[in-house]
């Protein structure tokens, strides 16, 4: 598969041939399975939200938006309508209009597309599919949670296949509490200093920290110190101890760290790394970050990240709503493993038989053929015309359906035809594809 | 269920609580099946067009298209992109961009959100899904696909158990060749007037004719003599010959018509009706035209509908693409039975099982045994920390989860009580709720 299999469709909005729609559909069927084996339930928002309630969080995003108009309306009287660019903002107003009828906590995944209008390029998209869990409670939400969610997309991760990946976890309370304890006043923007490590190295973010923020070397140093440490065992306390500083949120932070590392359940091809200098710009996580990167791809942005934030509903009601969430990239992770021909090669249908149509046979008894083996639960296509075998056998081949159906005419018995091996053998009306299958 | 179940969302942009989604998502996973046991692959296009596509074959409709424009860009220097106002535009784009990749006949669905700047109103949404299935061929389309799509739908009809339905059938060729045969020039007019006998009835539409178009009365009496043809039997063709007009084209409807009614499977909850005043609005079917509509909402506008168009191309390529497809308004009629407290009562979450956490209980233990069951397949929610029984079970009770798992404790074993009869009993390894439901 080579980038010539990105079709010409509008620049930044993806389609797919027919083949990788299906393995798309079955990468958001697996999503949902494991989202609905721990209970979440799904909720479905408007694609479009008030751009007030876009702007009220967005930071510095909202250049990223589109925007709603009727083509021909001569003035705008309705309410300035956009395209949401996140499943978050989204929730939070769903939630806040609706907390009478939800059952809390409040467990909700959501599979939609979103919008941004910015610059495609390598795992950028204008529409893209993001797959969101999150969890809600009022007033207090359980720290169990900052590990069922992260469990959850392991999850995930194990039934896609998606090979070796890395979560990095951190909490903001670590961050805070140290920098507060080091006598830091603007702990924000020494979070965001720290959270460009990944592009600018360690010395990168010193010299930012101290040419920018102006903060005494010393002080700038213990900040990188802190955020060079990245251990997958148990260690990161001790190594933070290490660094002298205290603070009651720090040690609030280091505990949850703990349990929620010690809590997520996750297979080998997933290493749990305790990476302190992980902080996710947006400045609403209070507690557990994460960030899941697929270890052959160092260089690509995150495809799964999320975190705890002490209210989803600040901006649309005065109930305190804590919570943690992630969200799943799945078109930029899609797309990539698509462009780097990593995706499975599957059958181009779910066809799983071709009843053939005869030159001389009845229409109606190859249409009824083919309506019985439906009835058993099976996928099939009929033939729409008499014509050669060769032709129907050609489509059937070109289509990948694994098996041909030849109606047998005046009491014969039927065939079916493997389109793999070739053989040809008479059946009887029990027959079915998966039987074929599970012998073979 | 009553009208305040509709969120307060944004006006025309439906969303459904958790309860409601679930069975949005169940009606959508249904169609799709019934989709591809036909053979129908899924294809996704992009929810944005070029303005000029969307135009150049929206005849009326172009003041209800969303233009998108990016919030704070100072001009726009893109292509002019707007939402999709349905499914056709865009599938028309896409095969004429991948017509080389695709194999022939080309039978896909779509099943996506579509937008309509226009005033909500009882069953208009400005956001609303739409399930698509068509399929097209190079230059010819054999006849057997106007059965087969039909037949689709009558299925997803059975599926969905929509109750009595009526599946009103006509065919172009049939009105064009009727009046042709009577001397008219301008088709497109009259078949205009004649498509809405439905909300005129037969007298108003001979009113249009003769007081709009001028038609004398003979003819005009005699185009609404053949719209109030209606039989649910085999006698169309009888009654439209009684009319004594003949032509070519006629003859090839009648035809036509003929083999797809004898072709169509259904079941004896729809009634398929050969109504000859069926037009369906937009020009650019050219042989058979469905429209299906519920009985009991005999006002309710159609749900499901389509027709045969001559070439699916014609504005983006120069090949010919001739197809035939019908389109079900999902959000349209699963808001009207929601409404009407029509939809099923149906559990409230997914989830089968609740895991207990009592008070001094091993948590670690806890999440092992929800590990467990979901690993067998079974959707379970682990209660989130400690606390009384009483809680935990009203929180089961409140989501409709039907069982609530209790790990056993020291060696004594598990056990499982039923959420409805209460009854609580022992249970090994093996233990699953649809084992129990199968047994009661």
């Amino acid at each position: 598969m080579k980038l010539t299999q990105y079709q010409r469709g509008i620049s930044g909005f993806p389609e797919w041939l027919p083949q990788h729609r299906l393995i798309e559909n079955q990468w958001i069927d697996i999503v949902r399975q494991v989202f609905e084996s721990f209970g979440y339930a799904s909720v479905e928002t408007a694609s479009v939200e008030e751009v007030s309630s876009l702007l009220a969080k967005s930071g510095d995003t909202d250049k990223e938006i589109y925007a709603l108009g009727r083509l021909q309306a001569q003035e705008a009287k309705d309410a300035k309508l956009a395209l949401h660019y996140d499943l978050t903002i989204p929730f939070a107003r769903y939630v806040a209009q609706n907390q009478n009828e939800l059952v809390f906590p409040f467990k909700r995944y959501s599979i939609q597309k979103a919008w941004r209008g910015e610059r495609p390029q390598d795992g950028r998209f204008r529409e893209f599919y993001q797959c969101d869990v999150d969890v809600v409670d009022r007033d207090r939400l359980p720290i169990a949670f900052d590990a069922e969610i992260p469990t959850i997309m392991c999850e995930v991760v194990r039934r896609l296949k998606l090979g070796q990946t890395t979560l990095n976890i951190n909490n903001r309370k670590i961050l805070q509490g140290f920098y507060t304890g080091i006598g830091i006043q603007d702990v924000v923007s020494v979070i965001r200093c720290v959270d460009k490590v990944d592009k600018i190295g360690l010395d990168g973010a010193l010299r930012l920290l101290v040419d920018e923020l102006g903060l005494p070397s010393a002080v700038a140093e213990r900040c990188v110190a802190l955020a060079g440490i990245r251990v997958t065992d148990g260690s990161f306390a001790e190594r933070v101890m290490e660094l002298g500083v205290r603070s009651e949120l720090l040690d609030e932070g280091l505990g949850e760290l703990r349990t929620v590392v010690g809590q997520i359940e996750h297979d080998e091809n997933t290493t749990i790394a305790v990476d302190l200098s992980i902080a996710r710009g947006f400045d609403y996580y209070t507690g557990s970050v994460y960030e899941f990167k697929i270890d052959q791809f160092p260089d690509f942005p995150s495809f799964c990240s999320g975190g705890r934030y002490h209210d989803l509903v600040e901006s649309f009601s005065r109930a305190k709503l804590p919570g943690v969430g992630m969200s799943f990239g799945l078109t930029r992770i899609f797309s990539k493993l698509l462009k780097e021909g990593l995706l499975p090669d599957g059958a181009k249908s779910k066809s799983e038989v071709l009843v053939v149509f005869l030159p001389g046979a009845d229409g109606q008894k190859v249409l009824s053929k083919a309506s019985a083996l439906r009835k058993r639960g099976i996928n099939v296509e009929c033939f729409h015309e008499p014509s050669k075998v060769q032709t129907q056998l050609r489509y059937a081949d070109r289509k990948g359906i694994a098996f041909a159906y030849f109606a047998g005419q005046d009491g014969e018995a039927d065939e079916v035809k493997d389109m793999v091996t070739g053989i040809q053998n008479r059946v009887d009306d029990r027959w079915s594809p998966r039987l074929e299958q599970s012998i073979a």
